[in-house]
């Protein structure tokens, strides 16, 4: 049996259950050998359940265990940063989940500390390891619809999140918006230079007491010329919708939703198929084990991780330019985003 | 054998034998009894086809016809106005093709004059009248979508028109784009407010040296709130995409591109489909017949024609503000566009 | 304009009415100028509607015309072999729907004596001239599927017929299955050898009070070896349900039914389209354009036909030996058809 | 952590890695204690792979370890009798692979001696487990489709076996077809009462030096007076084709192949889509997560099994008779099969 990989995982909530389930279960070359989290009713449970030996309380007294090599950050989004500095300092292979902080100046020191310590670090941006997406991409990456032209992204939530969570969440385009701006430059192979959107409520007025939006239409304009259209809303009574449509100078590809099944039922009243999968655990369930096997691969052999802080940073900027443009409705150019920071934070 | 409509065409070009075919052998209540056009050839042939008896090189010698009651005026652009009052002068029932004019102004003083005549005259946004169209519009009507949020309309032809037709043209958005402007105002139930746009030459430099673009993606605002982003090219490779979406409060309808047949192959290389109709005398085949008959019914009948010169108007209205908003790169609003214009085009 | 081939009509009912109405508008080198019927209110309503100037009680008085050219058959089937004989003696071309006769020692006298004349017989299998099925035939015939091993073919109609239809019509396998047989032949590009069949009333105890089925699933076995299925309901709920599938040694091809519209419906229910065209007028209205101009351009350009009377008697031929098989259990040999024939209608 | 159910596999070849494999990764309930297999390369590799401390070169060694309390068989099919009796004997819960034995005296003895010692016995009639057949057979339960009335599967393997396969495989109907003939019964919710069949060799001729077929078209009747028609190729070159329908007085349902992802490319050449996931392993590899853990629980909580001897049996009995239809090309009922068997073997 060749080596595995161990881990510790820092949070015990949906997302650091998902990791640890598939740490364990589903990637061969890795094991959870620690977990940390204050709560103590989902630490036990979650370590019982996964016969995790080390528990702790305090992260970082999982940090001084010499033998977890590398760390997956599945903690409220406030507490990225540190863990992120704490475990660089220490050595660690680390995986974090996205957004790496609200703030871009932390993200821009989480990545730099990152660098200075010399430790992989790689970004949950799951989606590009969807298998849908992944094909999406290496159809665009093999030429088949030439020059890229027009890209558009729907993504749209089955509901809204519980108010607690929109309030934390650094809004929109931070917390939901982000994995498509991260979509739109992943298969557009460009950065974007500009962008103008406009946004309101429409769905609930909670998002409107919490000065957020829930929906959403944004333009994109890329470096290499092309644009992209993303449409966003909180919530489609029909389910969770995700789809990306890549037109270019030599063709057109886009993926269905998938579906919980492939029936197809014929009645007086029409022809019904299923509605697509519920939300992202049950959408995007294959691509959380393929993101933690490609980062256990790459610890484990030294190679780049595909996902970095920087990936992380710009999905960020393009957040913060998209909301500047929905408050002053206005185009709004990345570079009035980098000029605007603290120096450490700039695009040199 | 009930009493048929007479109808006399001006011009006997691509969309004049159309609309003459479709008067002919395809309306029941209509006939088209006089067809003008300068060019011998065209005109002779059309009307030999038809079995028209009266041939006319100047329109004007039609017109005093008394006998033709409906003209369907099929010119160049920049001879509808003058058609358009003439026939007005003489209290025919006008059918005319889109657009009115490429002069606002004129839009408006056509509009004017056919109200001072009191004659009908319908402008001929022929997509409303496709059955997948149709079928969209009920459904949105039918509240089966609930409110409306956010329209996607994509529509690319197969390939650039001639290079004299491009500089004739008034440009990609009072050529092409119009037709979306009117089916986004058709199913949304709202008039557009605001609009920004982005545009450019991907396809071909001939729409450079024209002064022109060949792809844009446009957002669309309007007054109930909602949004329509359009996305424009002249020439997908794939052919003739026409495609619309609305997204609402209780679902989301959409409709697929109409294919020459429903076949499946599969082979080794993979599952193949047919592509879509070449280009819109054959995506639209059905739109024409249906509109026609549309016109038909309103003159015979003496009821309002279902699209009218201030779709014509309204929808001209808007690729003004969407050009200005490309020129300019800032969201413009209509009001800007009204208030520009001289007092007899401004909307009270 | 170019000459126009003369028709006489023979029957102004259902199918009358729809070659009468492709004849004179949808078809440039054919024309009506006689309609016979001994109804006297229906002939005069299609012979007033598309102006037929010639009517007749009498088919024989048409007949007489030596301007009629050709003639349409559209009468009841009883009447079908009379009429061939008439027409065939006069020396016009004849089209004829289908079945020739019920009797198959009259379709072929009907046969013999059209050949004995020399005039051109064309059968109405108007399915051949479907765009979907013809491209499936071209896709076979260009070997994109390789040696055909199983065909699938399913039909189904939307309802039962009246029970004078059902008592009159030759029963399931002459009246409807014989669409399938001829399609199974058109697109296998071989003659059938045997069949096996069951039947049953699944449907509505009118079949069997008329000694009828109304469900069957029938095996086919070719002279090249290869197989085809087909299954037959009187009522499907959910409408006309037409479909055929070729599996080969290089793949598979199948089509899809039409549909009024190419609209999807997501809701909280699941997503939803359109139905199928609602039978054979609907989803055959283009294949009966595509078969009248195929005998126009035959018997204009004296060229053979398409689709002739040993079509017609290869088809019926099956659906006896089908039926024999149900009737007797047991897989019966097109041989033992037509070993029990007269020896006129043996194929020798 | 819950008490888990300990499994001794027996058998580390291709299915036995994937049961293994699930037991150990999947299936919470269970853990896999013991295997035996008496080829040691892939024996070891397996219980390395899986961390199983017992391994064993004879079978009943494991099978006397009293802490094993289900055994998996996924060994030959010639073994899979032996082994029922033995693992009978020492009171395990019982899963084993289809088919239970080619001997239908065989099967029914083994079944005896099961329901003698009183222990579950599940046979790994795997697609009934398969997420899209698990909801038709839900939507046929509903009565969504009313009383059925024909129902059509398509079983068509990417390639043949090898000819070693071939020959200890028991034939096409045994082999391969037998997972139909549950589906059948397993959808239609009624027994089969005849059959008839036509097969031939049409892919291989390895399938005739072998006394096999390739290809095969079969009609089932069941008791209820419904029909099934079944047709089976050993290679459809555009991959593995694995469809059904149920047609019934309420409506119609199906399903579309399983695909590896949902990607929609259009180009100059038309639309394309993916093929169907390769075979078996990838197409049913969540059935193969879900019949094994509906044994698990079954055996837990001392419930029924869901798929039972008596079902292997019959499956059984129906290829025996389709066999027999088609090397005499007539109609075989299932009472004939039952009636020729051992006393002990027939149904009462």
């Amino acid at each position: 049996m060749a080596r595995k990989l161990r881990f510790g995982v820092l949070g015990a909530g949906r997302i650091g259950k998902i990791h640890t389930e598939n740490l364990t279960n589903r990637i061969p070359g890795a094991e959870v050998t620690a977990l940390a989290d204050p709560a103590d009713a989902e630490r036990e449970a979650v370590a019982d359940r996964y016969g995790i030996a080390r528990r702790f309380v305090d992260y970082r007294d999982l940090l001084d265990l010499p033998e977890v090599e590398a760390v997956a950050i599945c903690s409220p989004t406030n507490l990225h940063y540190q863990m992120i500095v704490d475990a660089a300092a220490r050595g660690k292979a680390i995986f974090c989940e996205k957004p790496i902080d609200l703030a871009i100046e932390k993200v821009r020191a989480a990545n730099d500390e990152v660098a200075r310590r010399g430790v992989p670090m790689m970004v949950g941006f799951n989606r590009r390891f969807d298998p849908n997406f992944l094909k999406v991409r290496e159809t665009i990456a093999a030429g088949k619809v030439g020059a890229p032209q027009v890209l558009r992204i729907t993504s749209r939530d089955p509901g809204p999140p519980p108010e607690a969570y929109i309030r934390a969440s650094g809004g929109l385009f931070l917390d939901m918006t982000i994995h498509d701006f991260d979509m739109a430059r992943y298969l557009m192979g460009s950065e974007v230079a500009e962008v103008y959107a406009r946004a309101s409520v429409m769905v609930d007025p909670v998002f409107a007491r919490a000065g957020d939006w829930d929906t959403a239409v944004i333009t994109l304009t890329f470096e290499n010329g092309a644009y992209a259209t993303i449409d966003n809303s909180r919530k489609a009574v029909y389910g969770y919708d995700q789809r990306v449509e890549m037109f270019g100078s030599g063709g057109m590809v886009t993926v269905a939703n998938n579906t919980p099944d492939a029936q197809i039922l014929c009645d007086r009243a029409g022809i019904h198929t299923a509605l697509p999968l519920h939300f992202f655990l049950e959408r995007y369930a294959e691509s959380y084990v393929r993101e933690m096997q490609a980062f256990v691969d790459a610890a484990a052999n030294g190679t780049p991780v595909p996902v970095g802080g920087e990936d992380g940073f710009k999905a960020a900027s393009i957040a913060l330019a998209v909301a500047q443009s929905v408050r002053e409705n206005r185009p709004v150019k990345l570079v009035e985003i980098y000029e605007g920071m603290a120096p450490a934070c700039q695009i040199s």
